[in-house]
């Protein structure tokens, strides 16, 4: 039995009916599936997914995955089962999983990982903008008693002056309930701005709103900030693209999206 | 029937079993699927996918797609047909679809994106780099008459100024039988590095070599441009990831994938 266990990274997409059939495949012929829900968010998935799979899902918090290190897991794969790690997305954008990774190579665990639909690529996709275009992306995040993070303030401008995209993905931690919304990440950037004053992000910046990007009710929003502000971007998540130097094919797309933004 | 017309560019993922539900619905209620399978690549893709969905479907050259605008999609969707356009990997990662999809705007013809796994965030992935620590990307290319292309070689260098990471795609043309190796990427940034003498990318250089990311024969190389420059990666497609500061995880997991380097 031992020589079986094995340890399955299953990628589930940004929505439940974006699992790919090779991850279905993973996780009906796994002993157990742990799901991972702390990372990323979409509303009423794991109750979709135990209805496509019509089986049994083990939810893991944070603390046992990043405290006890995924102590549940490698003991399942020790007693030779197959273990399959669900999580949404791509597995290995989230870092907790790269350190779990690590742990299992270490141990000289067989390891599988089953890739899933990530936000980084649909982001670039859904935006109209070139993918090769984007320059490192970054995360907006709340003060942190009452000190304002500028990261990715200073990510934006090296990517502007570089003419390059940035994308932002937005704070969020559902076992805390935060959920980040576009304008409060607007909010914030015209904080860092007002603080830091170099221009970067301005009511007069152009962005791309991602409201549930890559799922059924995903919407894609183009403006400027001081009119996207005050929208109503429907429920999280969110993400933003702040465009840097337009292709001329680039600003089409952006203002036909423009035009069909909602 | 006018009314009902609709054109849904679908992306297939890097394999065909890694097609998501999502994804076979809309081919299966689609009243015709066209294919592209110019920009990207995948040995028996074509032949896998008619077995998966048991129906006809149309391969479009790039002369149909490009020179012609798609005039056969779009012919279709006036007729009232539900029309799928697949490809390899997203949707929206090759610039051609998004002049379709640009010109599909302009005409108000109703769309639809079903995203698909791309070799933007699966490189990440697969390498055990952190995603948000990529820079630009670029794509190596053939030397044309004679002339070298500097591009990847300055993007290599501007992401490694910035302790960025690059993923580097390589030159691929179906239609004429083109697929850089790996191998002949790296042969050809070695002659640019003899040409401008900046110390970009040297024997020394530490690689990733992603030799068929993301599908069930993919394997990662990680070592040193003179050691891999002569292995044997197998099959494409291949692409490479040129590091660039890494954090102690990072140098973590490239020695582990070292280890496991086949």
């Amino acid at each position: 039995m031992r020589g079986r266990g094995e340890l399955v990274f299953v990628g589930l997409g940004l929505h439940p009916r974006q699992v790919t059939l090779e991850g279905l495949e993973a996780l009906k012929t796994s002993d157990r599936i742990y799901v991972e829900l702390y990372t990323s968010y979409y509303e009423g998935f794991l109750e979709e997914l135990k209805r496509l799979l019509g089986v049994e899902i083990n939810v893991l918090s944070r603390r046992e995955l990043e405290e006890e290190g995924g102590r549940k897991l490698f003991a399942d794969v020790k007693r030779g089962l197959k273990v399959a790690l669900a999580s949404i997305g791509d597995p290995f954008i989230a870092t907790t999983h790269r350190a779990l990774l690590l742990e299992a190579l270490r141990r000289g665990v067989k390891v599988r990982i089953i890739h899933g639909v990530s936000i980084m690529s649909v982001a670039a996709s859904a935006s109209g903008l070139f993918a090769y275009k984007f320059g490192r992306s970054a995360t907006v995040v709340y003060p942190k008693e009452g000190i304002l993070y500028t990261y990715p303030y200073y990510v934006i401008e090296e990517n502007k002056s570089r003419g390059l995209h940035t994308l932002l993905l937005l704070e969020m931690d559902p076992e805390r309930g935060v959920f980040m919304t576009a304008n409060d990440a607007m909010r914030i950037l015209l904080d860092v701005e007002r603080a830091e004053g170099k221009g970067v992000f301005t009511e007069e910046t152009l962005v791309v709103v991602l409201a549930r990007a890559g799922t059924p009710t995903g919407k894609v929003y183009v403006g400027k900030v001081g009119r996207l502000i005050s929208r109503d971007f429907g429920p999280p998540p969110h993400s933003i693209v702040v465009p840097g130097t337009l292709h001329f094919m680039e600003r089409e797309l952006l203002s036909a999206l423009e035009g069909a933004s909602p």
